[in-house]
């Protein structure tokens, strides 16, 4: 019987990627930058998420939180993206852009009708703010929220998964991990949780090399969070 | 500017001592013991919580959850209240009734005031399904959870302070501790933070020793948890 849902929130409950495109196109109009791509900025940015954190991993920095992770990289491409004249005041308010996402259509209905018969909640790279500040403003109502910062350790970092199988007080089974990302299950597979796949075959757009569809036998497979409710058996509300 | 409010639990939002005397009667009811006093035991059950907890802060064991304080307490009371006959899966389910509590009538109204202008969590000894549970039950509508297991340190360990801050990732003033406790009010203000004192004079009932009243020039000085909504200027709803 499972007990608890979690989710990776990236790409799995939020569309980041035309989140951050129109937060840049709203700095680039701001600032007068013509031809900005803001959906080439998205991914620009995005692209460095994975070595940002893979440091962290691999031990060669300290954690750090996603936050500066992000931070780091924005300052990075603001320059061939003709914002280099963005002071500290709109870089920091642009970082934040991160815990300003919206959910894809289906995450709040799915969450809420998965809420009604289990406990929720993210397992995320996010930090305990961005994800708070997130749910806050577009109605994510999760139960509780785990983030990278509580563990101090990201994603597919065992020590993520063994620490919330740990703070949860329950057999790896009772818990569920849902992701749009095969690896990120394969992950919580092996610490013997339950697992569900979303298909979000749009998640990066033009750079999307992987996770087209589920590349193995995960407990549930499905396009929505509204999918997972139904193989759940949650109610409809 | 305050931007995120957090609370103490057991005793400022929750009233643990008719709850428990509740469950305990409802037990002694089933088990036909004659003359069984509720508040008698709620607050014998409580009087280890302290001690349980000093042990760990003290250094003299390795941190455990306070689920398991609670639970080495009840075994050790059940005899003197003629329980001893509970088997494993009722003083397993008598133990979760601290994931049972009831809010005092004014908590989920001044909460709710509280949080449409600011984050709002609990900073308490509970354990993160111990906190998550509860709030679930009763609609406590923390925006996240901050629980002693997280921390892995029981306040008032100041760590416990300034883990959270870190976790927040701003300046301490901008965090207000609100409690019924003035130690708890104390210690956070060593860190930095702002404070709230809510009066509970009846939280121990007939063991209640110390927190008549505010014992400092605390920021905020309230009877309920509407009058620190009141205080800082939270709209009614």
């Amino acid at each position: 019987m499972i007990k608890v849902v979690l989710f990776d929130t990236f790409g799995t409950i939020v569309d980041w990627r035309s989140s951050i495109a129109r937060e840049g196109k709203t700095f680039a109009k701001a600032k007068d930058v013509e031809g900005f791509d803001g959906d080439a900025f998205a991914r620009a940015w995005r692209a460095g998420y994975r070595p940002g954190m893979a440091r962290v991993t691999a031990g060669e920095r300290p954690f750090v939180s996603i936050d500066t992770i992000y931070r780091e990289r924005l300052d990075e491409i603001l320059p061939q993206f003709g914002l280099a004249m963005l002071d500290e005041t709109e870089r920091d308010h642009l970082n934040r852009a991160w815990h300003r996402l919206t959910p894809w259509p289906d995450s709040i209905p799915g969450l809420k009708r998965i809420k009604s018969k289990h406990m929720i909640s993210p397992l995320s790279n996010g930090s305990v703010m961005l994800l708070a500040t997130m749910a806050k403003r577009a109605g994510i109502p999760w139960d509780f929220i785990f983030s990278s910062d509580m563990h101090r350790a990201f994603k597919r970092n065992p020590a993520v998964y063994q620490n919330a199988i740990r703070l949860l007080g329950m057999e790896p089974h009772e818990i569920m991990m849902t992701a749009a990302h095969n690896d990120d299950l394969e992950a919580a597979r092996k610490e013997g949780m339950r697992t569900a796949y979303i298909n979000r075959p749009y998640e990066y757009g033009a750079d999307q090399k992987v996770d087209f569809e589920a590349t193995s036998d995960w407990d549930i497979i499905a396009d929505t969070v509204e999918g997972v409710a139904d193989q759940l058996d949650c109610p409809k509300l």
